[in-house]
């Protein structure tokens, strides 16, 4: 998507070879605008998969995927990160580690928002090494629930993550995929995806 | 808000006298529609104050104040909560005390993204005691930016953060006010706000 590889181009700050700080228009600061325009692009790209939910994880995905459950007209939900040493009742959990971070946590889901019925696509800020995403996947399966896609912000394309995942037949929507990257290049893209989705 | 006054009352599930579950539609699970309708509100409310930023905490407050943000054609900002041993470099930050987790926390925002040229609505789900607000209201104060106003979804009126905080002579707009509840009676509402902020 033209106007997020521009922005990260124009805004973003490369760290080393693996870091991109974008937290002036995406994780910490928030352009509702340049969100917009994000969702509609999801919206375009999976409306004719009858998607009923949007799934995501706290907290910089939230913003995106309530837009996108705006377009589609359906609830959202976000996993929470569980900071309690026992975990509640009637949810489905999964665990993920942090690289960032350098460690293991639970994300959580309450049983009621997430059924069999449900034709989830998630939405997340980054892809990378999969982590977070493998953890949402897990929830999505525990509920038997249709797992129809998941739509990307930025997808480290030099990471495994994402093909990965590809190869194990998930379609993943990303909307700016970073090739490569370093202080002294900036960012390299990738050739971007087809905006719609295969019909199954 | 009746629309918020109404959902409160067929979904919200009362615990005891203080503790309002509103994860179907507003902390857990995401209403777009009633997020999109809250916004408005804050919006005709606030209208006529030159706002120029939003900024509330993750991760309960994201959802409506990015919708605030595009109704207001503004950056939104959110306070993150700090997980890490030490505090980052250029940070403005401040201690929240959390009654519901029973633990303080530091929540910090870069200095990049808030300024004195700011005019700044803060927006956030639930006011209770008041700790989470005054924790932003300081970093307002220390960016020696000007604090316009304060959004919140459901204030439990009976706690007396709200009050206090009006008396110190801040414009908190509430769209569903708790007067009292209990799991027998369930929730009375306190008498509705004036749906515009007065001039200055």
């Amino acid at each position: 998507m033209k106007q997020l590889q521009d922005r990260i181009l124009k805004d973003g700050k490369v760290k080393g070879t693996s870091v991109l700080m974008v937290d002036s228009f995406l994780n910490h600061q928030v352009d509702a605008s340049l969100t917009r325009q994000m969702a509609e692009a999801f919206h375009q790209y999976f409306s004719h998969k009858g998607v009923n939910k949007i799934l995501t994880i706290e907290a910089s995905g939230i913003a995106i995927a309530t837009f996108v459950a705006e377009v589609f007209q359906c609830p959202m939900v976000f996993a929470k990160k569980n900071s309690r040493q026992n975990l509640p009742d009637h949810v489905y959990t999964s665990k993920v580690e942090s690289f960032t971070h350098g460690k293991v946590y639970d994300v959580l889901v309450a049983k009621d928002f997430l059924s069999p019925d449900d034709r989830i696509l998630i939405i997340d800020d980054f892809l990378a090494n999969g982590a977070a995403l493998r953890g949402l996947i897990s929830m999505v399966e525990d509920a038997h629930a249709t797992l129809v896609g998941v739509g990307i912000a930025i997808e480290k394309a030099f990471q495994s993550g994402g093909e990965t995942l590809r190869q194990e037949g998930i379609d993943i929507y990303s909307l700016a995929r970073i090739a490569s990257m370093s202080e002294e290049t900036g960012v390299v893209f990738a050739p971007e995806l087809p905006t719609t989705a295969k019909t199954p």
